[in-house]
């Protein structure tokens, strides 16, 4: 069974990352995995600390000879600023006069219920493991869950599809989707130039003011057979598990399959998408059923279908703003603005980078537990044998 | 732990639900879970099946002289219809004859990707499992964990906030939500009966076109204290949890926590939930802190933060439409009209229902997780020494 | 991921058992199913209970048309003597006066601990749900493991191999051992008939002497390819899982892998068994590599190493004592005698078969993780493809 | 919920070991970690790698200024001859040519079950992952578990009860055990001088003949209330979960709980640990329930029962023998010698360090199950309200 897990404070020595449950013979290429988490740091509107650190993984178990051999992957993602937390953060007792404890707890972050819930007042120890920059953990396992994946001729990519009140406003095709992977600018991840100079112009805005701005991210996975996920039992759903993957991101705040929010204002007729046949040749590339449309998102029934599955995240504007929200001191009880430390001011870009990374990691798990397989060769195997049999179905 | 699990066909012999990590001492309000099934089957929209029948829950273990004892509480929901399918769909080999085939997938069903998956070619035996039907089981379960929630003065509600096109176009209270649970009529469990009207009419219109119509429901948690949930790991987040619940839901396309939405188009300005503080008095009910506003839905960094719990589900319309979308024969390959079998118009008002039920299950689980306690006196006195710690924060 | 849990009290209204993640399209044969439940209630030193009553599951779910469709399968286990207890023991408030509260725990079971942990002064509520009766559930979930496991041809078999002081004292081939599922009548079943009647005088002085006995039970899966289960996560490993298995079983209080035991005080010149290689034919049935011996039980680094599983679980006396032991009165607080209720003196066989079926869920569990497959047609073939790969090694 | 995982080979750069569920607010004592992962190295027949290496934990999160903060903690645990291995065994391809493969598969280790199931033709790469290095890790996460329950007042310690044929051969006291904790020289962890001299003659024969040798330790657990695990569900039963984390140990191939194996030849009369009933004082520590002995080992029916907790191991001997075993090349398909790497040759004392890390691990699970709270503050005051329960049952 696929499994990872994240440690790792913001400001500490380092992330981890663990992926356990990987076949054994994953090439794993490394330059792919710096460049997911260089992705994650890209976009327009990000803070200084963007700019000037480059993440990197640093694979300690679970590869060798560029091979996966079947035990957990272990990474650390360094905190290249660790010199400068060491004594403010350490591990140790330490010195308690260098702490910077943080008092007013900004809304909208874990500030003020975590802080509660762990019986600190002082929410430093929350926000250190509430801070956004834990995906970047997630993007180092996702991006081993997309090397196993593109052995099996699966991709998955996102895009921006809003950042604030300005939209793409139509569909785009995966080709398209895909070359915002291969840019090596990171604007606003929009396919549209158009679209994208407008979704720059709300993040200029957002940085005049000292306010932030949110969005929304679309992942979307291509060449995934029909059959993954099972309507069986509630909690192997393939909706309901990739909902959590991407709600448990930092600022997501909704989820969409396919048209979820417009399908729920749309007669049936016009929404669900009619089952046709294609005489020769494939229909969706799996089977000779073939959709004109894909509003579904390419579930039914907490099943991939075949088609494109297509998943959004609704992302609030980030917490910490410039100009500071009103809050209450810990240590007063007044009024007081919240906490600021140097921050970003749009990321939907790079939550879309974190957004693939979730989906990649639950597609994956659910492939492993369809096809099963210790080794790549036994799993892609088992996965071809099982498109012979759908394509003869 | 609390877990939950259901099995059961929609014309099978009858429903089985499995809730397990109930502390013991819990009282079981037989009435109670009969009326949250009665409410499942209500709503304006509903075809002949729902009007003739009544599920009932019984109860077959875990439930002594009216209270729970800790052991696993298992009930059956009988198909009072069973007599009628029991040659058509037997546990034994049966007559083939006998057997109604279902062989035109439904564009929005598991029906297709089913078959495909388990090597049917015929979707009656996934059909029967991806059936709504199953979320009455659910239902069955969540009361039990509502009448936990209770015991601790958290309730949970729910009211439909749209229906096709139609919306309520306002905020509702608690109080007004509330009482939709108690309504004897059940129309379209909107708080507003002008909205209500409107509503209707777009179920009318789907009436008579043969089409569906889908809509929006809002399950709110009143009462719960803030730290149910944590940011601390991906996996044990209240924001993802909640997510899955209810995207695992049949129709369920999307999920929204407060206003995720809006959120992604709004400023941070106006966005995040200033904090105040009551200098006397409470704040929210559990700490002095207070907040204007509930943009956040409650939660913020994956934990509950103390305002109530709001959490949206967006229903597609019902995939099975008396004129029936194009589909294809698995027998002939030919184009055809999906099958139909009778079915509903409009399910908003049950899915908030089963959404009240999914929502519960999760703050259940997290509310055991969190205050421990074998005995229902021993987690009320683990819950209560926390509610006076974060008094007096 | 094949789950399964079990639900009832001993003298409620019905047991229930559940099973999911079975894949479409095994045969399940009732006949088989009922077999299991009657060789569980057979054994020479059982109670009255065992010689009136017959077990027998009925399955409400996940099976149509003989064949199981992936979704779960529920089954009850009607108590045939409820009408008896359903005043004593109801679901609702019921008459208390009619209650038989047991107020004086019974050493070696759950009664003290028990109410202690759930605040009750009345072990009644959990003896109800620790009495051995619950593994009649299990083993209706294990029939249909083992059904799963002979169509792989994976066999699952136990005998005694100690009752009391007495022993069989040599080894038993697996035919021997497969004989004993056969048989119409079962004593002790112990593969020598000459052990078995001292085995028999064993049970016969419990008897007279109002006393209790335990023995020794070895469970030997046959058929099971090297490769199941892994190394690489303690939480994987096929080892520690069938520990649990078998220790989770009421009355086992240790398990041996293999000769595990002697292995303890034994050179390991003389423990390992050396790995030879068969020029022609097969070796060990899946590969060339052959072994003289088999102390490692089949396994290694907790993987299944192609020879036959071996099992063992040591069963304490039962704790029911006609002649009862020293106990408290929680009502007086005052020494008294444990409560008696009818009880069996020896049940080794019948831990035997619980414990095949807790075998066979694990290893079914484990098959189902390496070899994935939606229907069983899936599943086969993948099975056999890697059967292939390691003929080749 | 505790949960914990490793990664790392034997011969990679580093172990990981990853802890997540701890409350926030447990002062963590590096200089105890430390000595735990001596005491793990220690043990007459140990080889020269032990004599040489001093294991450390490294903490990189989830602790801040000496105590927990409720995040994740993850440790590495530096490999110090990494830099003669780096070449041997990269994680990028490096060359081929430097790699050590191992090609004759060792009998009683994973080497040709893992090669079999990974498809390797060369066994390094299951070894490395397999060896009982790893289990360094859990004793770093066994380490912070310990550090948590001596918060509540229980303690964990283990002692040596066998080498070979040599036994101890009497009880020992929870106070000689605990003082085998603090010993600054380990020989065989005995607690008897004139049986630790025997077992040490053991090892001096295998070390004189080439040979291994196994034996058994004991872990016992003092100060756990009753109340802990629960019989209602087979899969979070105290006993079958102890089993599974004891069996899941390297080179463990048995498990017993109390007088497991000899109780199932002993007479129930003779097993059963009679209750009686203290007028004053406390019987067990935390009611008045006395027992005047402890042949269940501290669990009945799955549930601590308030005694102490005694679980045992039988360790076979190590599977690398100086004068290796027949084996088989995977090149060649001859029978040749096992392969040999520098090895010990007796590792009970080192076998119970980290059986008393999984032993701690499994009850701090359950603790924190039972006991809920996410500050050590909370959990404590939880755990001090029951003690205060159940002391007035």
């Amino acid at each position: 069974m696929l499994r990872f897990s994240t440690a790792g404070e913001s400001h500490g020595e380092a992330l981890v990352a663990l992926v356990s449950g990987l076949p054994a013979g994953v090439p794993v290429d490394q330059e792919y995995l710096s460049r997911e988490l260089w992705r994650r740091q890209q976009g327009y509107g990000r803070g200084g600390r963007m700019r000037i650190e480059k993440d990197a993984a640093h694979i300690l178990s679970g590869v060798r000879h560029g091979k996966t051999i079947g035990s957990p992957v272990a990474m650390t993602l360094a905190n290249n600023d660790w010199k400068n937390w060491e004594e403010i953060l350490p591990v140790s007792e330490g010195d308690a006069e260098k702490h910077k404890a943080v008092a007013s707890p900004r809304p909208g972050h874990a500030d003020l219920p975590g802080a509660l819930k762990y019986d600190f007042k002082d929410a430093r120890y929350i926000l250190e493991r509430a801070s956004a920059r834990e995906s970047a953990a997630r993007v180092a396992c996702g991006a081993l869950a997309q090397m196993l994946l593109r052995e099996l001729g699966i991709e998955v990519a996102s895009h921006v599809i809003r950042v604030g009140t300005e939209e793409l406003g139509r569909d785009a095709s995966f080709e398209e989707i895909r070359t915002i992977r291969e840019r090596e600018t990171v604007l606003l991840a929009c396919v549209d130039p158009e679209a994208e100079a407008r979704m720059k112009s709300q993040v200029d805005q957002a940085l005049r003011t000292g306010d932030t701005v949110g969005g929304v991210f679309e992942v979307v996975v291509h060449g995934l057979p029909p059959g993954v996920g099972t309507h069986v039992n509630w909690d192997e759903r393939l909706d309901g598990l990739l909902a959590q993957a991407l709600m448990s991101l930092q600022a997501v705040k909704a989820v969409e399959l396919g048209r979820g929010v417009t399908a729920a204002s749309t007669p049936g007729s016009q929404v669900h998408d009619a089952i046709a046949y294609a005489e020769e040749g494939s229909g969706d590339g799996f089977t000779r059923f073939t959709r004109e449309r894909n509003n579904a998102g390419g579930i039914e029934g907490g099943i991939s279908n075949g088609q494109d599955l297509v998943v959004r995240g609704y992302l609030k504007p980030i917490s910490t703003l410039r100009r500071p929200l009103p809050s209450v001191s810990f240590d007063t009880r007044e009024e007081t603005k919240a906490a600021y430390e140097r921050s970003d001011v749009c990321v939907v870009p790079a939550a879309g980078v974190a957004g693939e990374a979730m989906v990649a990691l639950t597609v994956a798990r659910l492939v492993i537990d369809k096809f099963g397989g210790d080794s790549l060769r036994e799993l892609k195997r088992n996965f071809d044998s099982y498109k012979d049999q759908i394509r003869n179905f």
